[in-house]
C-alpha cells in the first residue's frame, strides 16, 4: 500500500481527499495534518462522520513527519505555502500534488504578477507538471510534482481545448462566463460568505481579474500554439458545489455543430471522466456533484461563427480533490479511475 | 382614483402587481380575475397574506367585467392569450399593459417565428409600445397599449443600450450570458422545476434559442441603427428572485473605462430606477430584490476593445410587475416612481 | 414629524428598521449610527439600495448626537450595550426602544443568570415594559422605555398565551420546538454561519439553554398566574427569514379543537397583525416574510389533552424591527399599523 | 454474485439504491424497471451520470422478468403497489425488500385506517418483518420479506427506543417534532413542491395525522410492552436531504443525563451506523447526508423528568435505500456494512 499524507486535512478539499482516498484500493492514509492545530487531535472527534472509518490523529504540520510517514503528499493549503515546502519533499524523493496555485504557472514573473508576491521556489516551476489530466497525461506519468489546476481553469480548459487545438479560434475571441458554488471560496471567515449574505444572492467578482486567468491562458497557448486573450468573469451562486462554465469562442471559419460534436467526442475518447453529451442534452451541476466527472455540450451559433461550449464539474471533485487523486493514479501507475467511481 | 384590473392575479407577476398597486397613491384595485377559477373566491382566503388588505373577490375572467370595472387592465397571462383580448379593450377605450410576449415584436412574422403560432391581432402590433420605460418614455406617454418587456430583455437591453447607441459595437459582437432566479419560470408544474430538481443545481436552457432574443434584437437595432447578431444563453440558478445579466460587447474601437462609466451615467441621468455603480462596486441581485431598481456596472477588458457590462434586476420587479406599474405611471401622467418606492 | 435615531443601523435589524421607517407617515429618520465606524460615511454609499431614498450619513455613535437629533431612539445592538446608554436617554426625556435582551427581564438576578453578567442599570428594569404589543399594549402606551422581545419569544408567547391565560396548561406541560432562518443569528463571523456550513444543513443549538427562555417563562407566568416550566429547543434552518414555532401544551382537561379556535380568535380580536388561520390552513414562513404579521393555527391531539399550536413570524419583522415600530406607534399614539402595511 | 432487481428505479429511492448497490461487493444489478416506461430505455441515457457504470436497460415492469432475472427484489414504489406483487415473488422464492408502507403494519385493519384502503395481501403481513435493522436484526435474518421503515419512523424510533424499552416513558408523554428535506416527498408534481414554493419556506403538514405514526406506535408498543400515545408533527424544510427528529419524552422518574447517555451507548453498541454523540456535540443533517448513518444526542431537562433526544439521518440513506441495503445484507448473511461505507 502506498502511504498518503494530506496537509490541510480540515478544509473542504482536504475532507474531500479523505473521502476519495478511503475508498482507494491501493493506498492508505497514514498522515493527516493541519497548520491550525497546536496538538494532535483525533480526526474522528473533530469530524464525527469519520468515526469508525478514520482512526488517525490530525497533527500539527511538521515537515519531518510528512517525510517520515508518507510516499505521496497532498498539499491542500492556501496559496504561498506549498512553494516553501515542496523543495524539501522533492529532495526526500516524495511525490507531491499541490492543490494551490503555487506551481501552476511556468514563469516566476507570471506568478509574481498573478499572486502579487515573489515565488519562493522558481527553479521548482520547471519540474512541476500542470495536472489537467486529460491534457497532460504523459507528462504527469513522469513527474513527481503535480500542480493541480484551479477549479475554474479545469472546467474552462476542458471546454475550450478541442477547438483551440484546431487553431480556429480568433485571437481575442474567447469569453468565459463561469458560475461557481460557494465551497469554491473555501472556509474563509468573510462577511460576504455568510449564509445570509450569499443565500438568494448572485454576484460577479473580480471580473477579468481572477488569478485563474493566467493558467487558462498558459494552457490554451500551449494547445493552440499562440496567445489567446480571454475574458473571464466568475460568479458566485447560492449552492454548495459545482462549476458551470459557459465558454464563447469566436471562430475564424464557419463550423457545423455536428462536426464540433465529433471533434469533442474524439478529443475525449479514452477519457472516462469527461462526458460529451449528445444534443439536446445540456450539462447540469447536480449530476456531477460528488464525482470526478465533467459534462460538456457544444452548440454552434451565429451561422457557425460562434461556438458555445458548456461544461460542468464539481469544484471539489474534478476541480480539486478528485482530479488530485486522478493525477496520483497516473503518477503511480494505478488505474486512472481507481478510487474515483 | 383610477380603477385597476389584474387578469392573472394568482400567478407570481399578478401577486407582485397587487403588492405594488396596494401602495399606490392614485389607483384602486377594483377587479381581480383568474382564468382558472370557476366561481368567485375571496382573494384573502386564497392568499391569507392579503387578509385585511384586499377585500375583493377573485373572479373567473370575463371580458365584460374587466371593461365594466376598470380603467387600466394589467394582463399577467401566459403567451397567446392577451392578443385575443386586447382588441376589445382598445375598442372600449381602456389602457392595457400586457406582461406577456404577445405585443412585444413589431412584425407578425417575427412573432410567428418566435412563438410558433400566428398572431391573432397583427394590426394591434403597430399601436403597442415596447415598455422599456427608460428607452421609450415618450412613446409610452402617448399609447394606450404597452407591451411590457421580458425579464431577460429588460436587464440585457438596459446593459447594452448606452454602448449600442454610440454605434461602436461590432455587428456580431454581442454576447449575453444571463442568470435567473426560478420565479422567472412561473408556477408551471414541470418536474425540472421541483425544489429537489432545482436546489443545488445550475443549468443552462434554450442556449441561443430563447423567445426573448428577438425583442432584444429589435430594441438594439432601433437604438443602434443596424442589426446586431446577439448570442444569448439563459441559466437557472437556485434562488427565487433576480436576474444577473453579464453582457460582453466587442467594440470597433478602444474605449476607456472611465469614459464608458460617464456614458452610462449620462444615459441614465433622470432615470431614478437605474443605478450606475461607481467602481469597484458590482451589482448584486439581493440588493434589487423586491424593488423596481436596476444596478449596472461597466468594465473595460482586452485593452478597451471589449466592454463587460453587468446588470441586475428583480425579475418580478423591474422585470415584470414593477416595470408594468412604472409604465402605467407614465401612461397616466403620474409621478414615474409612484407606488414603487 | 417625530425625529428618529437608529443606533446599530448597519445590522440586519437596523436595516429593517430603515425599511419600515422610511415608509412611515409620521416620522423622519434623523440620525443613523454605528459603533463600528470611525468617521461618518454616506449611508447610501455603504448600502447602494438606499440611493435616492436616504440622504443621511451614518455616524460613529455618540450619545450626545443621539440626544440632540432624536425624539425616539431605536437601539439595535448586541446584548450588554443598551443598558449602559439607556439611563442617559431616559434622563434626557427620550423614548427608547431596545431590541436587545438588556431590559426584557424584570429581575437583575434573572438577567445575571441568563446573560452571565451583572446588569448595569438594575433600577431601569422596573420602568421598562416588555414590548410584546398584543399582550402589553396598555403599559406600552405609558412607558418611555420598551424592551422589544426576542424573535423566538414573540412567536412562542403569541402561540401559548391564549391557552396559558385560561390556566389549563399543566405546570411542566409546555414544549416549544422552534425553527429559525439564519438572519436570526445576525451578521457574526462564525464558521458555522458560513453559507457552505449552513446550506443543506439543519441543526439544533442550545437545547433547553437559550437566553430567550427566561423571558418566555416570565411572560407566561404573568399571564397564567403561576410558573410553567417550559422546554425549548431552537433549530437553525437554511433560509434567510422566518420563525416557525411548534408549541405543544399538555392540558389539565380535554379541550375541543373548535373551542380552542374560538379562544384564539377572541384573544387576538382587534390585533390586526395576528392571523388565526381557519382549519385546515397551516402557517407558512414565506407568507409572513417582510411583514409584521404572525400566523397561528391550533390543533387538538390525544383526545383533546394536548394542544398543538403553530406560529410563524418574520424574525426581522414581528420578531424585531416590525414589532419595534409597532411599539413606537403605540407609545407615540400613532395608528398601530402606521408604516407597517 | 446475488442478482438484484430494482422496481421503481427512476425515483429518488431507486436512484439511491443504484448508487449503493453498484459499490456492493457481493451483488450485481441485473434488472431495472419502471412502471412509467412503455419500452426499454438505456438507463445511462435517461441518467447520464451512470454512463460507463450501468450498462442495463430500464424496462417496463413485468413480474415475470423480475422473477427470471433476480434473486432479490427491491420495490421502490408508491404505496399500494407492492402488496399486489409480493405474493407472486414469495411464491417464486425470491427475497423482497419493500420500501413502501404496504407491509409495515401488522394488522390489516390498521393498514386500512392509515392508508384508507383495503390491504390486498393481509396474510402476507404476518410474514413480513419490519426492517428497522438495529431493532429487528434477528427476525430479518430469517425472513424473505422485509418492510423497510418510513424515513420519519426510522429517525423517531431510533431516538425513542432505548428509553421506551426501559418502561419509564409516560403513556401520553411522547412528542416527536420532525423536520425533513424535500426529497422525502418524492418527485410528485405538486405546486407546493415547486422550487419557488418551497425555497425560503418552512411549513408543517399533516400535524398528528401522518401515515408514519401507526408504524412508530407499533414499534414502540413492542419495545415498551404497552401502548404509547405519541404526538407527531412533520415539517418540510428547504433542503434536499436529511431528517432531524427532535423527540421529547416525559419520564415517570428522574433520570440523569449521563445515565441516559450510557443507556444509549449500550443500546447501540455493535450497531455501526448509529453514533451516539458525546455532549456537547449535537446531530447535524449535513454530516449524515449520502450515508446510512444516524446521529443521536440525548439531553435531560426539567430536572430529569423530560428527555430530549435528537436524531438525524439521510431520508434517502438510513431512511430508505441505505437501510434497505443494510436489511439485504442481514437477510443474505453478508457483512452488515457491505456496500454502505
Amino acid at each position: 500500500m502506498v502511504r498518503i499524507g494530506i496537509v490541510g486535512a480540515t478544509g473542504y478539499s482536504g475532507q474531500e481527499l479523505v473521502r476519495y482516498l478511503l475508498r482507494h484500493p491501493h493506498v492508505q492514509i497514514s498522515y493527516l495534518a493541519s497548520r491550525r492545530l497546536e496538538k494532535p487531535v483525533s480526526f474522528s472527534k473533530m469530524f464525527p462522520e469519520w468515526s469508525g472509518k478514520v482512526h488517525l490523529q490530525c497533527r500539527p504540520f511538521k515537515i519531518q513527519d510528512a517525510i517520515r510517514y508518507c510516499d505521496v503528499i497532498f498539499l491542500a493549503l492556501p496559496h504561498a505555502v506549498a512553494m516553501s515546502l515542496t523543495p524539501a519533499f522533492v529532495k526526500a524523493g516524495k511525490y507531491v500534488i499541490d492543490l494551490s496555485g503555487d506551481y501552476r504557472l511556468k514563469s516566476a514573473s507570471g506568478f509574481a504578477k498573478a499572486y502579487q508576491m515573489r515565488h519562493a521556489d522558481p527553479k521548482g516551476l520547471a519540474n512541476a507538471v500542470y495536472g489537467l489530466t486529460e491534457l497532460y497525461r504523459e507528462q504527469i506519468r513522469k513527474t513527481k510534482v503535480v500542480a493541480n489546476p484551479g477549479c475554474y481553469s479545469t472546467a474552462s480548459i476542458l471546454a475550450a481545448a478541442p477547438l483551440v487545438k484546431r487553431r480556429i479560434v480568433e485571437p481575442a475571441g474567447l469569453i468565459i462566463d463561469a458560475k461557481s458554488g460557494v465551497t469554491g471560496a473555501g472556509k474563509s471567515l468573510k462577511e460576504e460568505l455568510l449564509f445570509t449574505e450569499m443565500n438568494e444572492e448572485l454576484r460577479a467578482y473580480k471580473p477579468n481579474d481572477h488569478q485563474h486567468m493566467p493558467e487558462i491562458d498558459q494552457a490554451l497557448r500551449q494547445w493552440g500554439g499562440r496567445s489567446l486573450r480571454c475574458a473571464f468573469v466568475p460568479h458566485l451562486v447560492p449552492m454548495n458545489r459545482g462549476i458551470f462554465a459557459t465558454v464563447y469562442l469566436r471562430l475564424t471559419r464557419r463550423v457545423n455543430e455536428k462536426q464540433m460534436q465529433r471533434w469533442y467526442e474524439e478529443f475525449y475518447k479514452g477519457s472516462g471522466f469527461v462526458r460529451v453529451l449528445p444534443a439536446p442534452s445540456l450539462p447540469k451541476t447536480g449530476r456531477v456533484a460528488y464525482t470526478n466527472d465533467c459534462e460538456i455540450a457544444v452548440r454552434a451559433a451565429q451561422g457557425g461563427r460562434l461556438a458555445i461550449v458548456m461544461a460542468t464539474i464539481d469544484n471539489l471533485g474534478k476541480g480539486a480533490a478528485g482530479q488530485a487523486v486522478q493525477n496520483m493514479n497516473v503518477m503511480m501507475g494505478f488505474d486512472e479511475e481507481a478510487g474515483l467511481q
